[in-house]
Formats: C-alpha cells, sequence, structure tokens
C-alpha cells in the first residue's frame, strides 16, 4: 500500500517576492501548491495570520500540513512538528485508540476504556432511550471519556496534543450520533430513522476534541440505524467488498452482527446475542486483556485442567475464547452433557448452596469457578450466534460450505479456535484454514483510513451496497435455536448445512 | 437583473420517512437540494443538530437558507425568519454600510461612521506604519467600530443581528487587511506583499462580525498592495470591464484613484492628492452629508453668494463638490485670479490676523469663511488630480477627447459639477455628458455583488485583468502639476489635449 495519509506535509521553497514579482504570499503559497496538483487548496484565516512572518523568518521556506479530506485540499497548518492521527473505534462497551505518526505510518501507541457512557446503561438502545426522555449528559460523558483518553496517550508518549491532525471514527450509528452530539431520539422509533447516514468531514474545534483545533475528523458513514460505521470500518478492514465471492464476517459483542458479501452485495443482518460472548456471562468473565484465561484444556483422563492467560501470571477471570475453550473441553471431556448439565461426580465439580459449579482454577484461597447456571446463559449466547449464521447464510441460498472465509472479529475475535467453536456448535463446520481472526476489525479499518485517503471512495461505495436484514424477526430462527441450545446441537448435521 | 444574491432561501417540503424509505434526516435533505441543482451542497455540523426537531415539527416541510459563496452550496440555517445582507465599504477615512433585505432585493437602510482608526493616523500608510511598531490595536478598534454602525442598523430598524445571513467587503488592501487581522507590515516595505490579494469567503463567526456567526463575508479580491477590493468594486459598479472602448474611472479620497480601460484591460494608477478633496483642506470643510454646501453660486456683478445645502437648513460647513463650486464661482466672478489670490478689494473679501478670507456664509454670529492659505491647498489638490489624469491618459497614447465616459466617484463625486470642475481645470475639457456621478462607487459595487452572486466570476476575472502604475514616478509629472497649480493651468489646451 502506497502511504497516502489523510493529513500530509510538504516541505515547500516558495521564491521569494522581487519588485517583478509581487504575488501576495497567500496567493504565491497556492500558486506553489497548485503545481504540486492541488490546485483547489484553501488557505483557512489563522493560516493567512501566520504565514507572512513565517515565511519570511526561514526565507519562503516552509512546511505545510496539508489534508485531502471531503475531496477538497485544505492547508491545516504551518511548519508543524510531528503530524500525527488517531483511529478511534467508539464501542457501546469500550473505547480503543490507536496513535500513529502519519508521517512513517508507524503506529506509536494503543489504549482503551470502559465506554463512560456504562454508567447510563450497558446497551446503547437503552442509553438512546435515555436520551428520548430528556438526558443530556450521554453526548459530554462520551466526549470527556475520549477526550480523557486522548490526553493519557499524549501524555505517556510526551506527545502535545496540537500535533494531532487527523482523527477517524468508527462507532455504531447511536455511538456516532453521541459522539457528534446529534438527537438520538428518532433511531430507537419506527422507522427508525437516524441523523445522518453519510460520511462526515468535521473539524476537531467544532466537535470539542482535545487535539489540534483544525484537525480533520473523519466519522465512518452509517448504512442505517441498525448498521454504524463500526462495521463498515470492520468490512472495510476485511476487504469484503473486494472479494470475488461470498464471504461471511462475523463480529461478536453484546450483539452479534453478520455481515455476508462480496463485490456485487452485502448483506448485514444483527441480533441480540447478550453479553456471554464478550466474556459477560459469568462472574468470573472479563475483557480479554492481560491476566485473562483465554485458553483452557481439560485432560480427557483425570479433569486436571490447563490453562493460558494472557500475558501469563496469576489470572483473574476468562475472556469470550477463554469460555468457548473451557465449554467445549467441558462437553468433550464428558463433564458436562449435550444440554450443558454437570455429570453426576464429574471431576472438578462440587455443589455449593445448592449451586453446582467448576472449578477452573484456584490458588492462595482464590478461586476461579463457573456455575451451571452460567454455562446455560452462555449457551442460549452461541446458540443465538448459531441460528443467526444459519438463517442468515440459508436465505440468500448459500450453504456454509460455499463460504470460502469466515473472518471473526470482535474483542472475542482475537483468539477464538475455530476447533473449540466448531466442536460446541457455534461456528459452521468447514475447513478450519477459512477462519480468520481479526481482533478488533472496527478499529482496524479506521487505522486503514487514517493512512490510506483512497479508501474514503471505497467506504461510500461499500456504505451504499449494504442492505440490512433484521433477524430476530425470521420465522424459522425460533426453531434453530431451540436445537443449538444444545452441544453442538439436536441436529448436527445442519452444522454443515 | 435576476437577482442571484448571495445567500437565498428555500421553501423545502421532504417526503417523510416509511418504512421503505428509511433514509436519514440529513441524506433526505441533501436528496431534496440536489433535485434543485445543488447537488454539492455541505450541511454543518450544527444544522445537523437542529434538523430532526425542525423537520418533525413541521411535518417535514422546512425553510433552509443557502449559500453558493465559494463554488459550494451550503446551508447557512433552518427556518429562518428574515434574510438580510450587508454591504460595507471600509474607507480610511469613512465606514459607511447599506442592509438588504436579500429576498426582495430592497435597500433597508444606510448609516456611515468615521473609521475609528484615525486616532492613529488619517493616513492609511501612517496606520500601516504604526502597526510596523507594534501596534496591535488597529484591528480591534476596526472591528468594533464595524460592529457598532451594524447594531446601530439593527437597533434602529427593529432586526435581529442573527438575521444578518452575508455580508460583502469593499476596501482598500491595508485596510480589508485591518478587517481580516492579518499582517500589514510588508505593505508599506518594497517590493509591497500583501497576505493575500485573492477573494476570500469566510464565516462572520471566525472574524468576530456581529451578526449571524453562520452568515457569509464576502471580502473583495485586491489587485496589488495599492490596486484594494474598494477600486475593484468601483470598476464593477461602473461596469468598466464590460465596455467596448477606454473609459476613465476617478475615485477622489485623500488619494486621487484612476481608472482607465475597458473589456481588453484595465490599468489603475494612485497617487497624493491630499485630503482637499473629501473637503478637508479647509477649516469649513466637511463630508457630504446634511446641512453641508454642496453648490454655491456667486452673482458676477454683485459679488453676493447664493448657497445650496443638503438636506437644506442653516449651512455648518462646506463639502468637496461645494469647494469645486466655490473655486471655479470665485475664479470666474474676479474673485481670486489665476494663482488663486484675492484680487484686491474684491467682493466678500476681508483680511483679519494677516489671513485675507472669503465670507462664504453668516448668520447669527456664525461664519463660514475660506483663507488664501485654503483654497492653496485646494489648487494642490486639484493641481495633482489634472497632472494625474493627463499624464495617465497620455501614457498608454490616448487624449482625452478619445474617452468616451467619465466616472467620478468618491464622497465628491455624487454631486461633482463637470463644468465647475473644467472651469477650474481639474477635469478635462470634453463634452459634458461624458461625465457620470457615481458616489460611492465601492459601496454600489459592494451592493451589487450581495444581491448577484454572478458577478463573483466577473471580479475575478476583473481582478486579473488589472495593472497598476506608480503616478508619482512620472517624469512629466511634475511640470504638468506646476502649470496645474494656476487655474485652468497655465497651458489650457492640455485640458483638451
Amino acid at each position: 500500500m502506497n502511504p497516502d495519509p489523510l493529513v500530509f506535509t510538504r516541505d515547500l521553497i516558495l521564491p521569494p517576492p522581487t519588485p517583478s514579482d509581487k504575488t501576495a504570499d497567500v496567493d504565491r503559497l497556492l500558486r506553489v501548491l497548485e503545481g504540486l496538483g492541488f490546485g483547489d487548496a484553501q488557505v483557512p484565516l489563522f493560516v493567512a495570520k501566520e504565514l507572512p512572518e513565517m515565511l519570511r523568518r526561514n526565507n519562503f521556506a516552509i512546511r505545510v500540513v496539508l489534508s485531502r479530506a471531503g475531496n477538497r485540499t485544505k492547508v491545516l497548518g504551518l511548519g508543524a512538528g510531528a503530524v500525527l492521527g488517531l483511529a478511534i473505534d467508539i464501542g457501546s462497551t469500550n473505547i480503543d485508540c490507536s496513535l500513529f505518526d502519519l508521517e512513517s505510518g508507524k503506529k506509536i501507541d494503543e489504549a482503551g476504556i470502559v465506554n463512560p457512557q456504562v454508567v447510563f446503561g450497558s446497551d446503547v438502545l437503552t442509553r438512546a432511550q435515555l436520551a428520548m426522555t430528556g438526558e443530556d449528559r450521554l453526548h459530554d460523558v462520551l466526549l470527556n471519556g475520549i477526550n480523557g483518553l486522548i490526553l493519557d496517550l499524549c501524555g505517556r508518549n510526551q506527545i502535545s496534543r496540537d500535533e494531532i491532525f487527523a482523527v477517524t471514527v468508527a462507532g455504531n450509528t447511536i455511538m456516532a450520533h453521541f459522539f457528534l452530539g446529534l438527537d438520538v431520539r428518532n433511531i430507537p422509533l419506527s422507522p427508525y430513522i437516524p441523523v445522518v447516514n453519510r460520511p462526515l468531514f468535521l473539524s476537531a474545534g467544532a466537535l470539542g476534541l482535545a487535539i489540534n483545533s483544525r484537525a480533520v475528523v473523519y466519522v465512518f458513514p452509517n448504512a442505517g440505524s441498525y448498521v454504524g460505521g463500526d462495521i463498515i470500518s470492520g468490512i472495510i478492514c476485511a476487504g469484503i467488498n473486494r472479494e470475488e465471492e461470498p464471504v461471511l464476517f462475523i463480529d461478536v459483542g453484546t450483539n452479534v452482527e453478520i455481515t455476508l458479501g462480496f463485490s456485487d452485495w452485502i448483506m448485514v443482518g444483527a441480533g441480540a446475542a447478550g453479553p456471554a460472548l464478550e466474556g459477560g456471562v459469568a462472574a468470573i468473565g472479563k475483557k480479554a486483556e492481560k491476566g485473562t484465561i483465554s485458553r483452557v484444556k481439560i485432560d480427557r483422563a483425570t479433569g486436571n485442567v490447563e490453562i493460558g492467560v494472557i500475558s501469563g501470571g496469576e489470572p483473574e477471570g476468562i475472556c469470550g475464547s477463554g469460555m468457548i475453550d473451557l465449554v467445549s473441553e467441558l462437553f468433550s471431556a464428558g463433564i458436562i452433557d449435550q444440554a450443558g448439565r454437570f455429570r453426576a461426580s464429574a471431576p472438578g465439580t462440587s455443589e455449593r448452596a445448592g449451586m453446582k459449579m467448576f472449578t477452573l482454577h484456584s490458588s492462595e484461597g482464590k478461586e476461579l469457578a463457573i456455575t451451571e447456571k452460567e454455562i446455560d446463559n452462555f449457551l442460549l449466547s452461541k446458540a443465538a450466534m448459531f441460528s443467526f449464521l444459519y438463517v442468515f447464510v440459508k436465505s440468500v441460498g448459500l450453504t456454509f460450505g460455499e463460504i470460502r472465509k469466515v473472518f471473526v472479529a470482535g474483542s472475542l475475535g482475537c483468539g477464538i479456535d475455530p476447533e473449540s467453536a466448531i466442536n460446541i456448535g457455534m461456528l459452521p463446520d468447514i475447513p478450519r484454514e477459512r477462519f480468520i481472526s481479526l481482533g478488533n476489525a472496527s478499529l482496524k479499518g479506521a487505522e486503514m483510513v487514517l493512512m490510506n485517503a483512497d479508501l474514503l471512495a471505497e467506504i461510500e461505495e461499500t456504505a451504499a451496497k449494504i442492505t440490512y436484514r433484521e433477524m430476530n424477526e425470521d420465522a424459522e430462527l425460533m426453531s434453530i435455536l431451540q436445537g443449538a441450545m444444545f452441544i453442538p446441537h439436536t441436529e448436527p448435521g445442519l452444522l454443515k448445512a
């Protein structure tokens, strides 16, 4: 990829004025920019204010910061030092952010926080409904959270916020609206109308972002109330719009979002899967981060548990991919049955206060255990996910076997073991090499755009191509779902259908 | 003229959303605007914030305020009441302003103030030099003056400043720089480089103008340090760029600015003429306003003076056109000689404290008189003006007789009597019907653009066509000037040359 970042610099040497060339300073700069192919460049007033002195201080050599966002070249600044950019994924639960050097294209750092809006409700629709009742702090809380995250990144990397000249933002439709301070109140009500779907180019100053006030902020388009910029960013990350045959993209969060398509058409569906797959199902469930169990093996004979902990050390909980491994291993080792019930006297199980549970790990008086009830909740989520996949793929007349690639994204997507997921009937039983883990695809798509302005047109074309399908309304779904509550399914043939 | 104002409104009825048309609000508005030929329209964030509620309050009928300034359609506001515009001429001495209803094209009111920068010096170059020494109040003082003028206009017409959505600004290069807060320090120094010559479209908010912060502010381009937007505006007002044969345009202020040209080429020259022709020469000199003498007749036999006062009543001073009449009449009545000296015992003359003077008017103990010294100053100004005209016209190989039209503008231009001006040798002796008085042509040009966006392209073409000629450097000038100190000239034939 030839780097073509949203914001870039040019070191220019202008011919100094002479009695026979009295071109004004701004016009002189524009003349040189025109010669470089930026004939449409705009020079804002603040640049015109700074230009004369800077030109004369450096003998008419000057560094300009340029942006071509919005199909128009704009001078964002003069004589800048570093030119940095941020990619931000605003999730309902987590906000993740990467800091880039736009000149080298290198990632400097990344950081994340829990979305501070969670105090208003874990579900994004709950927050939109709160806004409908007059709650007006959701925008401010979100913006303050993001600004705090940015200032943290600046502080620990010893950079000035004024060096950040570009931001790309991907989030679901409601999160993008909250971020922009737009009215979300018509999104939860039929016919579910957002304020804006088109991509936006804004100035950081207008948004109140704690970066250079002239920075360009690109907000991914939505394809409707239920297909936000996060999904489109993920599609771009996976390159679905460039595929020649249908591929599947699964983003697992509080909602399961499924994308199916290729260069000709792209269909997106979403449905509630509960928090199970984000590690929220169990008391010991955690986000995939340092100190979290992401891998589980159980010895078939002894019932001994072997765990893999992210970054090693003493485990503090289990993430989504760990849960998938755990349930798969519990089933394969015969500790739970097809319905997810503990078999009598299975190794590692116990019953306390009337609750049946399995102890995954214990040391120094601390115990990580999972209850039967929690396994039930997990199975409901995995059932929802499989049922959505099945109904979705079938609805376009395809079979699982015809799907050449399955991208798995989301916080769980970083480390999912297809073998385990297929074993429990969460993912279809197709060749393992077709599964591709993307991690936070929404963030990665935002990073790609930051460094490649050519993608902007591709994003718009892709957004226009997407159709949305409401999956919870499908008639066949309930019967598939009921069988999918079992491991792997009451009709295992469906996994290969 | 088909009115095509810089800012205009459209009353739109959007099709309300339905389950089969879930287009977002902003996208829906853009779709309708595209159907009206505004496919490039931009919707700023603040409009996106207001749109959902306004649409639903009025059943998707909405009034939008649009601007096409800067070759791009922009939505400036929603649901506005009146849509008004201001044309402003920022002169070094006076600031004049007209208020228009952009929908009807009618002028609502006009007002003017003395440029508050005069406390820093009457000459614009003096002010630029002050800025070079670190004086930083010139922008603020000017802006405050203009804002006061606007608020006055709003108050006395009972309009809200938020109803003003468009402003056109014409001023000389230094005044435009002061208005914009740009660095003027390179203008007075060779090679005399302005910060910007191109036309600018700015938002009122960025400038700090006391009108709707989203209003479009158009600042006329300059054609160099010595050919400002005021001259270009005057050229547009006179239509010089559309003429098929050379015409002359004279703008008389503290400087004499002469434009000569037609559709093929336009040449501008300027030179210092002193304040004489703006009514600043005499103690009784005043701006042409209510209560000022603008016409003088002297009975050849009796020496009785008959005066014409603007709006009638008791006179308080004399303006430029009155001065021209006065000197012409004093000369024709034999009260002054060719050199401007009072003849011995001429009627109306007296000598007090060693100063010879002529009493123009006296009543109730108040006397308006002019001294010989003041007549001398006036003759220097008229000599400068004629000499510039002569040298200028001759330099392109033309004679006065070949000039088909002579536009006379400036505060004095409103009422100049060509007969008097020719009589004293200030204007060339050509057929009287070729003289056309324009008054404040710079303001009128600004008014025209406010109501006709088509002129924007014409202005840019015109600005590119202008060449500047420094007149004070002309070798022949001094000899012409010396003769022109006499009435009408020591070589009267030059008046027809």
